[in-house]
């Protein structure tokens, strides 16, 4: 895809109000894969100490949002599954959201949550449903 | 539960900086039963103008987590599953989280989502593990 | 709904033919509800001799068909989510699926399953896609 | 692993049965892996004449069931999610399981399922509690 494009789709995924008052980047995306990345602050932290799980949850959802508006088409999510491993570890977690499968109307995908080691603190699947209407990233 | 108590719970649970940042309130609490608010704003919406998956997750998780830790047990998350029913209408969101059953090391609790119509907007199943550590709701 | 259709919509399930090889019955259905009833025979263990999780997920599921596309829509599950919440007691399990949502594609269904205690020993949550096909019961 | 513990962990698998009654093979079993295959044939399918979620669901659950259960601690199910990709083609399934992800007492796995063309059909990720008690497999 050439950049021009995919700037513009970053352009409009910074119009997600709730995952930038996160401090929630994204770092990567095309149609069908989506990185996103959070940098851990003490106001992502619930009162026992660790990350949210919403925190968690947000950062994954809006990788998966990236990658299956990205091609123009509006993609709603129906249905999320989220399994926590372990705490994270260190400052920074970062989500990779990658379609599995997708029908004209029905769009699968996975979503891996890694912290700063690298390891896997959680696991997400998405199903999303597509619309009829369409995004103009150019706007 | 006496009145003392409960304010303890509340205070405890304020502590949830995530949940704070994000404007939402623990409404109701008492082991297995909880219940929080949200007034929507603009920053709670995404990027096609509607209230962002990650916010209504949050909203419901933290009314689980109070409810699944007002006994004093320490009682983290390891699976929820989410299903989006429809746009909410109106300005504030309602999650009512509910025990349905528990052993000693595992809470199943269901959580109902209500938008300003009384509409019911999602559904969540969530999935606890109850560890050893207690909390000092006095501390 | 009158007997007629409500026995023709019987019928055409019981060409269920994985649900009958285990023998699980349709006990009662209408558009949007549904109850399946299962003995339990030896058959149906698993090799630590507790009932297999998917007999139960059979049961269930078997009645959220049903109800799903008693109205003559073609209902695909779409995904499903189970929790088991503890070991049945008894020689009979119940399933009892409700519709919790619906919108002209999507359809989504809470089943609860009673052993013979009437105790909740599992819970589902399911999503179905609404197909343009119809089902003729009177053929 | 050696050749005569794997036939022994084989063998105790076979008294699953509910997999057994429905045809289903345990080609493969180590601890943290496992792979089982259905023989697709008309027992198999649902009313509307295609391969019941119950008998997808039941396949993967078993290889989940004896990949966990592998290293001889018994592992329960607490909860399932499964995604349905696309209709099955040809006349065979086979689902993979593998652990993602384990601590003393939760143990998390994904299990893939394909149909003869070896397109993914469906999708799993289970949550298992791992229990005191041990399993003989020389018994």
């Amino acid at each position: 895809m050439e950049g021009l494009l995919i700037n513009s789709i970053k352009k409009f995924f910074e119009k997600d109000r709730f995952a930038n008052s996160l401090g929630i980047k994204l770092v990567r995306v095309e149609p069908g894969y989506a990185e996103t990345k959070m940098e851990i602050a003490e106001r992502h932290l619930n009162a026992i100490n660790i990350v949210q799980g919403g925190a968690i949850f947000t950062l994954a959802d809006f990788a998966f949002a990236a990658a299956s508006n990205a091609d123009g088409k509006v993609t709603v999510g129906i249905n999320a599954n989220i399994s926590y491993f372990k705490a994270s570890k260190g400052k920074v977690l970062i989500a990779k959201a990658r379609e599995v499968s997708g029908s004209k109307k029905i769009a699968n995908y996975n979503v891996d949550v890694f912290d700063e080691n690298n390891d896997l603190t959680a696991q997400l699947s998405l199903t999303g449903y597509v619309k009829e209407e369409k995004i103009d990233f150019n706007k």
